[in-house]
């Protein structure tokens, strides 16, 4: 179970690194993806903050202004999902551990797993949202931005992606113990959709981004 | 210019997105690429971690040994080229600012232009070599680590790929200025022949971590 009392944002990168290599159960590729889909979007917010303000780029002011709101709402939301991911599987182990010696008691063990077993998958599955929000974004950057700084929006949407293609093996991994068919219906095809949109967008930005070079 | 004094591993996490979000020259999405390949060899080390000690995986015990430290290489690699890449463009700034009254000061700017261009490309090529390197480690990792932990795995070669993607956007965009065409050449075909390889490994691992679902 994670150490509830660690912020990793207010902590030093090094141990963030250092957790994550380690064999504590947080931060783990959740985590990471979010963080790394964090990155992404401060780089896209990066690339709106060095078009803001200057003349030579008048004519996009209004909405690279809009773009670098939502750059940073998606961010703090990666930041967020950062740390929920550290706790997203506790449900899981609590469940895991609840009594087992009447036929009753097993019945409510495997609600409350299968109950936890959603939970560490939706958190990811954010994840996966969020990660496709910042290709998107990325996208916006790249067509609008500096071209100075071009590649900071090529960056953002590989990290976008990154995030979506590692926040969805561990949806995944829940996937295959949840027994709730809808949900694993829904889910896949989902995670589906996102995947194929942020594999799309990655190699949309990237060609963007080379053209500008 | 960067601040020189900031050495990010130990700055908490959220002033390192702060940074990258914000306007200042770094970190930008050089060093940004390298804390993602980091963060990926540190989920390949935490395979490890989660593998070593264990009865259940004793055929396997030397081989992760040798592998963790590999991935922890790495990642002492990528964290201090975390912090190169902060500073890698300093020699091109401080050379635009040479005396260009003369000739003689216009050719020797010139070569200092050149010589700090070179420097900064080198900063990230080194990054996607190591990226490279991650997503081999992240391969093993799959292969003979926890199969508890093969998301992990596949997570790690998605960031090591992203972080060579990352790292090439910066070489090129250096490139696209350099006229040593010795050095042009042979960095085009380098970066090629890794992204080639990362790609390709990525594919490999992602296919290896959904067949141990």
């Amino acid at each position: 179970m994670s150490d509830g009392a660690t912020i990793y944002a207010g902590e030093p990168l090094r141990k963030y690194l250092d957790d994550a290599a380690s064999n504590k159960p947080a931060p783990g590729g959740g985590s990471v993806s979010a963080c790394v889909g964090a990155l992404g979007a401060a780089l896209v917010a990066m690339v709106c903050n060095l078009t803001l303000g200057k003349e030579k780029f008048a004519d996009v002011q209004a909405p690279v202004r809009e773009l670098v709101a939502k750059a940073e709402a998606a961010r703090a939301r990666l930041e967020a999902l950062l740390q929920d991911d550290t706790v997203a599987y506790d449900g899981v182990i609590a469940a895991y551990r609840l009594p087992k010696d009447s036929e009753e008691e097993q019945a409510a063990r495997t609600a409350a797993v299968q109950a936890g077993l959603i939970v560490a998958a939706d958190v990811p599955l954010e994840i996966c949202r969020v990660g496709v929000q910042v290709c998107r974004l990325a996208r916006t950057a790249a067509e609008l931005g500096n071209p100075q700084a071009v590649t900071d929006a090529g960056i953002g949407a590989v990290l976008g992606e990154a995030a979506v293609q590692g926040g969805a093996l561990n949806v995944r991994i829940n996937l295959v113990s949840i027994t709730d068919e809808e949900y694993v219906r829904t889910t896949t095809a989902e995670l589906g959709a996102l995947l194929a949109e942020a594999s799309s967008l990655r190699a949309e930005v990237l060609a963007i981004t080379l053209a500008k070079l």
